[in-house]
């Protein structure tokens, strides 16, 4: 069988690799035939040739176009629905309906259609006028950028489709995708769509090109060279920090989507009212994709007492009884099970679960640790372990004095989350805990389980560092994130015609301009 | 003589101090008698302590309240100006006037009502609420910020009363500042009047403390501390990315400020018309305040004929005539003879100075250097040694490809300026430069020297890396350079009477909010 050519400079052609990889049927454990290539630097080299070449290209070609490649993309990906739901399915385990066909397809052409409004609209370049000095500014393209998605949203996170290729492209900037090993067929059928829209709609060829994988180092070799603008990654926690370190030490930013625990917090007098409601909410959220979401609840905040009890037994009973889903890969299911491991290690107690799971191919047993406050205090690094999927742990606190001792100790998660009675009688806790979880979240919830992701110009999907690189920037939601790709632009004293159009006098566009202090 | 003491928590207390070190009066090369302590872990340790107290305190102090700290502080200043401009002049034989007293103390005093008003009317905070799904998000303070001012700025960068002071203050942080060794009796003066604008106003005492200096190991310990939210650093490249680089392993944002060689290119159309006027224009932008500015013209490049050795002869001469200025400190003397001496080995030759030069205390004689377009493509990197002071390179190129190239080389620096015939005979020149530079600077000019750096809300004092950090941000203009020292933050489904008031529904202040997609 021959090996899948990569889309690099408007062909697919043979890639020159250094090896081959397949993916594999979670839900069977089989090997899936076809064979993706391992990249070289030569590959990347050629890539980085090519999209520092659409680069320029760029600066001649209207915005407009740029969204129509979009829109046309996302129509592309709908005539092929059916045939990517299918290999999605195959690839990662996840049902094809609602979750791969009903709501992450559409979120994903959702996303480019809503990137090609942005690109149109320029709503995300922030002009600012100051007419007196004859200054002007607004966020421009970055160059071209090198996306790495994750395994476990082979649409809306893909790094040829999904969020930070949209918002990259968006923004004016070629993008070089490297598939998620655990997906490389879907992402193909993708890169053969957006081929096909960029042919249709003239962009460059060097817009959107496609490699499989490469070896570490030469994935630090392409994200730190001159010619890249930025970097998008999300993935695991030890692969992201050697990315950031390599672009960290060349000055190039890299946007990264790492680990978060996601603390849920339920207040006394709300678990008092309703610890059953509750605990079948936290265990909808917490198993739903079997938990293989950034923003999975792995981590519950209690008061210790009689409610908190009923809620873990609860919450223990219902995990017991739910069915086991499949994991996406058995690299996830290793790595659950070593974090269980280091849990338990620890101190944390097996409610239920860490054992093999009863589902299909790779899984493990829906999982509930407990722990308490004074324990979780003593160790709060080890006790922030990721244990991503259907896993979760409770942290009983003596107090809220604790609780607050608790939250002080988390590093920055994505979300957090506080429940808290509408009586009022909560909030004096409420008043103490939230100050100290906003400052280590990118998102703060209310009475609500944190795996929703609205695409919203409102959300952030971000939050203070492990959770991100940087947390003045979200992963989610246009415009705001395709200012990741952007860099701030000033123009001095330039000639009326020589300016970026947004900056004009005479610009009748749709996009509000702070000119002079006034929004206009 | 006693050691000057520092300010943590509220008071001036004797340091615990690992040594002492003295300020020098570069005019006369005569170390100033006051003795200023180095810094312990221990001091930091306090300091840190006490600014995350003030953190907490934050919450419940009104924006209302940080903007007249910064008002009364500017008013302290405005009280103790002959002072302030006294000591500065001793301590950086800048002059009096107009530079200090005329220019950059107002500069300063502006900055922070600026930032005050910035505080008041959260116009940096950039509110945008979904209804339908009820999120909500808007930047937030980020924590305790440290703050390393640079030499050249003793008021407007003072690490206790500067653009970066104002814009962390402003953005609702408690600021650590480390003076700059050059001028900590400057400092000193600038502590004593933020301090007692503290007092007057009831903003906590940890909200602002001075240190003068610590070990580069014990500033390291500092900036990746838990506690603390962001660093804003001007200064060498060398003590920058040492900082950096702690700082990206810890996951804490930091911006720097670092070097740039500011290139500007005349054109072979205006240079025909006015090659003597551009060489007065330049030669008063590269000699004003010695040369010492971020954005001094450190390189020239032109079109290789008549007029560009009409244009070097005139500013030759112009440099030989021109008075000699005094630098900053001794070491500011050293590491410009070492870039002479860099660039010369690489090839420069030297139309003027290099030699020790014939004014006041430090000095080195006005320098021109000159190599060619093809000469410098061989060694870039070298060629773009920054030469801090009053000194420049000019790069002559073969043809205008030859310039693009050499462009094209370039790292990334904080302006770039190109002049043009206002005939249109540049223009085609022009289209085939302008794109590249833009990517390669923060500030585009034409026609103008890019030593003026306007406070102005479109300024961008920043650009790609090694000229700073990230391309994202910029450290003057207001509210821009607030967003350095803040995060985003969502809030998702949190009830009404919980968010912060320019995300409520009733709110009425002036900022502008975008509401389902409007701006409202």
């Amino acid at each position: 069988m021959s090996t899948e050519p990569v889309l690099i400079a408007g062909t697919w052609r043979e890639a020159d690799s250094t090896g081959t990889f397949q993916a594999e049927n979670p839900a069977t454990k089989e090997a899936i035939p076809t064979e993706f290539p391992v990249s070289s630097w030569r590959d990347c080299e050629l890539a980085l040739a090519s999209a520092a070449e659409a680069f320029v290209a760029l600066r001649s070609i209207p915005e407009e176009q740029i969204a129509r490649f979009l829109e046309c993309y996302a129509e592309k990906i709908e005539e092929r629905a059916e045939e990517l739901v299918e290999i999605a399915h195959q690839e990662t385990a996840l049902p094809k309906s609602p979750r791969l066909a009903d709501v992450e397809l559409p979120r994903t052409t959702g996303q480019l259609r809503q990137a090609a409004a942005a690109a149109r609209t320029a709503n995300w370049t922030h002009p600012v006028i100051d007419s007196a000095n004859n200054i002007r500014s607004c966020y421009g393209s970055i160059g071209p950028v090198c996306v790495f998605g994750p395994n476990n949203f082979p649409f809306a996170f893909n790094s040829i489709a999904g969020g930070d290729f949209a918002a990259a492209i968006a923004a004016g900037n070629p993008v070089i995708a490297k598939a998620n090993s655990s997906h490389p067929g879907t992402t193909k059928v993708f890169g053969e769509a957006a081929h096909e829209a960029l042919q249709e709609t003239g962009l460059p060829a060097g817009m959107v090109q496609l490699i499989y994988r490469t070896s570490h180092s030469t994935g630090e070799q392409l994200i730190t060279d001159d010619r890249v603008g930025a970097t998008g990654y999300t993935g695991s926690r030890n692969a992201g920090l050697a990315l950031k370190k390599a672009a960290d030490l060349a000055g190039k930013p890299i946007y990264l989507e790492l680990s978060s625990v996601n603390p849920v917090i339920f207040l006394p007098s709300i678990l008092e009212e309703k610890a059953e409601a509750l605990a079948e909410e936290f265990t909808g959220s917490c198993l739903m994709g079997t938990g293989q979401f950034c923003t999975n609840p792995g981590m519950v905040l209690l008061i210790e007492g009689e409610d908190a009890e009923k809620f873990i037994s609860t919450v223990k009973e219902k995990f017991e009884s739910a069915a086991t889903g499949t994991l996406l890969s058995g690299s996830v299911e290793k790595t659950l099970h070593q974090s269980h491991k280091t849990l338990t290690s620890a101190g944390a107690e097996v409610c239920c679960g860490t054992s093999e799971g009863s589902g299909n191919g790779y899984c493990v047993a829906n999982t509930l640790l407990r722990t308490d406050g004074a324990s979780f205090l003593r160790n709060p690094e080890t006790f922030q372990t990721e244990a991503f999927g259907n896993s979760s742990l409770v942290v009983t606190a003596a107090s809220i004095d604790e609780a607050v001792e608790v939250i002080e100790s988390l590093e920055g998660n994505l979300t957090g989350c506080i429940y808290s009675s509408e009586t009022g009688e909560d909030d004096a806790s409420y008043d103490r805990i939230a100050p100290v979880l906003r400052q280590k979240v990118g998102r703060l919830l209310n009475d609500k389980m944190p795996t929703g992701v609205a695409v919203s110009p409102a959300m952030n999907h971000g939050g203070p560092y492990p959770a991100t690189g940087h947390p003045g920037f979200t992963a989610v939601g246009i415009p705001a994130s395709l200012l990741r790709f952007a860099m701030l632009q000033s123009y001095d004293n330039v000639r009326a015609d020589r300016l970026p159009s947004v900056l004009q006098d005479d610009y009748d566009g749709p996009t509000q301009r702070l000119i002079d202090g006034r929004w206009v």
